[in-house]
């Protein structure tokens, strides 16, 4: 018996969203039948691993049927503190991959382990001598930085910005001197009914002549990416649904 | 007559390798049919956006016929200097967008502007009122980061280390010193066949504990992920084929 694989399976970014994208405008008919043949997961939240099951088998059935398939959820330590922060060891969930299983790795929406939980499970999965096969989907924050107009040759992403009024002024001021000392563009984001507030304190902080985009709703009917200077932006009309998914960055 | 649209057009990765993947494993239907409707281009090597255009016509049938596709080339000292280091003006190659056609750009393999040219077509988009819309595909960065197990919530993508080999040594060094400290993971490449000379600076530079991750021929059926501290590399096999494109991560 040889050991088995760990997929890690993209999903779409339409999650929490009312608009629903057809699966196949961002999913790879090849990663649907991959992901249509796998029975065990790992996964943030299993009701939403389930509905995106659904999805998929209307496209690709589905080789067991949803109440068979072996569902394991990853611990709320890690959703809260980040794959390795605490002493949390992910290897006793591969335990099917051992036995020769394909098991898949799914987040809420895009990749698994890309600003979302899962790192700890490709790590455990190279330590215990497992392949690691990255399937293709969307992740919006390359979506993001593509259509941003800003430098895609040097770029980091930085997770989200302090809550704090006063920290994230600072935090703002840290990374536009980073971004113009060095050309490297800096993404981050922000949960979506903070949208607003986080442009705001952007626009109020930056340099007139730094360049702010802002892509919302990406892969969806709505999407919309907006890249200006700063001093543009402060004139532009406010969009219209500020609760989209959203990914921002910074440069010159 | 309205302004038309700028649509980014991932490519599949198996540009320049011996071994091509079907299409549909990594580029969804709706990219391909999205792009199968276009028929003003704007791409790297116009030879090779033929050659991408025949695999798409295959799959979905093309609203015109290759010959009388309108492809324009990005200029060399794009390609050389970057987007953004010289005084190039890419408006005038939206004259089609202007006009209200759909334009695609593309790079030779993967996400256009991410890790290669096409940010300043986008950037002139935004400038001239074009919206931009990013289409899903590969990228073998965001690939290689979900497969590494190293931090995907804070992450840089740093271009290329210098050839010489003292000022890569420096380099490498300055990229683990802030990779340890700050939890970022720092992302870099390199053409094929230096692929081999950069895995051992890497492993004869870094310290014992750090994670390095070497991800080859992702999407490909040859796709191999390696992810080990640094003491394990220095005991690995080296790889079978180390012409693939490869990234390169490291983490703590």
């Amino acid at each position: 018996m040889s050991t088995g694989t760990l997929y890690l399976v993209p999903a779409p970014l339409d999650f929490g969203c009312e608009e629903q994208a057809p699966l196949q405008d961002a999913l790879p008919l090849g990663t649907l039948q991959k992901a249509a043949g796998i029975t065990h997961w790992i996964c943030e939240n299993a009701k939403s691993a389930r509905a995106y099951l659904k999805r998929i088998d209307a496209v690709v059935p589905l080789a067991a049927p949803l109440q068979l398939q072996q569902i394991q959820e990853l611990p709320r330590e890690v959703h809260k503190k980040g794959d390795h922060a605490g002493q949390f060891d992910a290897r006793p969930l591969l335990a099917a991959a051992l036995e020769g299983h394909a098991v898949g790795l799914l987040s809420e929406a895009g990749m698994p382990a890309v600003a979302d939980p899962g790192s700890s499970v490709a790590r455990a999965a190279h330590d215990l001598g497992i392949s690691v096969v990255p399937l293709t989907g969307p992740v919006s924050l390359l979506l993001a930085l593509a259509a941003s107009g800003l430098n895609g040759q040097n770029f980091a992403f930085v997770g989200y910005l302090p809550q704090d009024a006063d920290a994230r002024t600072q935090r703002i001021r840290e990374l536009e001197t980073l971004a113009l000392r060095t050309g490297q563009t800096q993404l981050f984001i922000e949960t979506p009914y903070r949208n607003a507030t986080l442009r705001q304190a952007l626009t109020s902080t930056l340099q007139h002549n730094t360049r702010l985009a802002v892509a919302r709703g990406l892969t969806l009917d709505s999407a919309d990416v907006q890249s200006r200077t700063v001093k543009a932006w402060r004139s532009a009309p406010a969009p219209t649904d500020d609760r989209l998914p959203a990914v921002f960055a910074i440069g010159r």
